[in-house]
């Protein structure tokens, strides 16, 4: 951590202020602080904040942040705290500025197909309530108790990135209040815009560093009319990998190409209790197609079944019943709880071109043996991002190495044409591999629009990159 | 203009040391500069550039960049010049750098379905080259003849936003020369990103600015098995945008969704001197679909038919030849060099929330008609993209008045939750707007940015934004 920041302490008349602006009882400073003190980040250190405060409005965050600006106390916005790179702990005290309660439904414009939410509203709350209109919002980060505020912060991925892409692509607009306390909007209910740069889009992905988001305008669509999961057994990951691009050559679009090899599914059997059919192949790909209705369903899966076992695919298993459907996705899902409960060191969220995910996995496995940690991989093969769980086997050296480790995953798939984070964001955990991904001149820029938008380092320190403030 | 700058001149030295970067004869400094002192805005003011270098590689472009840097001469970004907001005008003299010999197609990527291109490759050249791999870049700016680097500094849009996006939903990354001469490259061969702040965002729609756009990544898809196009006539704007929503919501996602009025099809008619057919009729909207086969194009067609009849269209007119489909596209891409023809004022580049283009519409007809300007619209109903000529009767009066009605349009435009510009981007003619769009914190925001990224202000200087350098 960086010696040279010099941050404000908070005072009782700080402490009064805030509560004359969110309300005695949204001002915490006793025990219940500890709620507040780590993400979900496997192995994450915790950081008890000094203060934890609750703001109503964006007009109450913006009185928040002039008093802290002020008083050059840092402040860490918070939603749901469901991240896995520590991107929302307090590690040099401060304020967790929790939006908690900002998790009402603003708006579900029906003509515009646009939901306004403010930052603490679920997912899962969000998908209800635009059911009920005939509409949809398509991205699936797994997740499903995360905020929205959350998921434009680390601009989240998750399973439906090869129809739909990312958080990214969904958000149209923003309110922020940035660190002076002044409340700006970005972009409405348009898709085009060329008016001066992309606020928007610089914003979505800052992980809490920039500005605090108080409003998003989500982008929906309308409902698919039939869902359908291939699961397809092969003998070896290469093979199944081998098929992506041949699927999507043909024209076929499914929403979402999943990887999972024979450990990771023994991994969730043992967890669920559950038996998944087919295990006992080498590798799996799982692939969610969307169609019209079934007549267009069948095509794409008759047609995917055939380019698969052309590629040497073992078996194609659609699921007859909505349980079994619903069994497999949870076979996907419960991935990461399953590894987390077995104890992981650390979880890698490489990206690599999507062509090139079996050869890293080759070396990736290579590496792995070299240190004696078992990797368990999954991960989204459309769009070739891999999820490496390093499991902890409770020695020191293992715990020692594992940073080590990580660094060498890192720079194959970078080396690879990839880089070190796809979904998760860089939180304070990531933080001293980035430098594996972004050369110097590109940290420097970053860190210059850092300063651009928050001069004091209040935002969030510590977290992406490390500002030294003493020379600001 | 900002009296605050003081720029650096060309001296004989340093047009020598550009004669050794790029070469003597790749060096302008004669009467052949005419030909880069403007690009097709209407009306669009003139300035001869003091020296043309046209730079062969990044390197030299980054050589280049620092000489500029060190000697505080302007740097003006031009690609084929087909912009329409005087962009790429050298209105404070200095250097355009003009990226015509940049204009080789790198990799066309079959795997990853990604084509790297150098910014002066054009959209014809990419269509093209794509096509022989199966491939498909969808996006239809319409003017075929620009260049890619461009299409990525405006963000373009176009034609087919309604299912696709813009330019800015394309591009997967970017190689770019900072001021300084640093090259960086953003982003990669993948969808997902979540290290650090997202430059390819950024300095997409900056409009040369920021940076040098000196290499593109591009996503691709694969062609569409069919198109088609239908032409339905009605007897107001207000019933055909009305349809909109209505068969959107049905979850047909078309193309594109283009509407034109009468005197637009009119303009369009004397300009070819080719009949459009029901040409009598009060507005039109002119739908494209994509679908694998002739089944579901059918099947669209005849849902979009039922609903837009439902909504009181008059007809449906779906072209029986390949040559009567070519007429229609052409009647809507003839337009703007229609009016240009007539005599054009001003275009103006409004998006509102589609919902609401009817009553813009009736809005700015009233605005016209109290300054007797005639106004002529056509534009992307699907996305809420309206384009107003403002045409010209000869008379200084109406001259004078134009930049008065375009103000009194953006504020109505803006009022219904819109934007000032939505593809054609700032430039130095709509600069002067854009705080009807953006409120002091926004301006004053990209303002900080951009210093974060040229600091002496040498990049596109008096363009998007006015910087005074006297305080940098």
């Amino acid at each position: 951590m960086d010696k040279q920041i010099r941050y404000g302490r908070i005072t009782s008349t700080l402490v009064a202020n805030l509560a004359a602006i969110a309300g005695e009882k949204n001002v915490l400073t006793g025990d219940e602080r500890q709620n507040y003190s780590r993400d979900e980040a496997p192995g994450s250190d915790q950081a008890v904040p000094d203060l934890v405060v609750k703001p109503g409005n964006s007009r109450e965050v913006a009185e928040i942040m002039k008093l802290a600006n002020e008083a050059r106390v840092p402040i860490v916005v918070r939603g749901a705290g469901t991240g896995l790179a520590g991107g929302a702990v307090a590690f040099y005290g401060g304020i967790i500025l929790s939006m908690e309660r900002m998790n009402r439904i603003l708006e579900i414009d029906r003509h515009n197909f646009v939901a306004t939410v403010e930052p603490a509203v679920t997912l899962e709350e969000l998908y209800r309530a635009v059911e009920e209109y005939g509409l949809y919002y398509p991205l699936y980060p797994g997740e499903k108790s995360a905020a929205l505020g959350g998921n434009v912060a680390t601009n989240a991925g998750g399973m439906r990135a090869v129809k739909y892409g990312v958080t990214r692509h969904f958000v149209l607009g923003l309110e922020v209040v940035l660190p002076t306390g002044e409340i700006i909007e970005t972009g409405g209910k348009f898709v085009k815009c060329s008016t001066g740069y992309d606020l928007t889009q610089l914003i979505i992905g800052s992980e809490g560093t920039l500005a605090v988001i108080t409003k998003v305008l989500l982008r929906l669509t309308t409902r698919p009319g039939k869902t359908e999961i291939l699961f397809i057994p092969f003998n070896s990951l290469h093979e199944a990998i081998g098929a992506v691009p041949d699927i999507l050559v043909r024209g076929i679009v499914p929403v979402g190409i999943e990887f999972m090899e024979k450990d990771a599914i023994q991994m969730v059997e043992e967890f669920t209790g559950k038996e998944i059919p087919l295990h006992s192949h080498e590798a799996f790909l799982l692939i969610i197609v969307e169609g019209a209705d079934d007549d267009e369903i069948q095509r794409m899966s008759s047609d995917i079944g055939e380019v698969c076992l052309n590629r040497g695919a073992v078996d194609v298993y659609i699921p007859g019943s909505e349980r079994a459907k619903r069994n497999l996705m949870e076979a996907r899902e419960k991935f990461y709880p399953a590894a987390v409960h077995l104890g992981i060191l650390d979880i890698a969220d490489v990206v690599v071109p999507r062509s090139r995910i079996a050869d890293f996995m080759v070396e990736a496995r290579k590496i792995g043996e070299e240190y004696g940690i078992a990797l368990v991989a999954c991960g989204h093969a459309g769009d070739g991002n891999v999820h490496l769980c390093m499991m902890d086997d409770g020695t020191e050296l293992h715990r020692k190495q594992a940073p080590e480790l990580l660094t060498q995953l890192f720079k194959v798939g970078v080396a690879m044409g990839g880089t070190v984070s796809g979904e998760h964001g860089v939180g304070s955990i990531k933080k001293k591999y980035l430098d594996i991904a972004l050369n110097e001149s590109e940290i420097s820029l970053m860190k210059r629009i850092k300063r651009a938008f928050d001069p004091n380092n209040i935002m969030n320190p510590g977290k992406v990159l490390d500002i030294d403030s003493s020379k600001s």
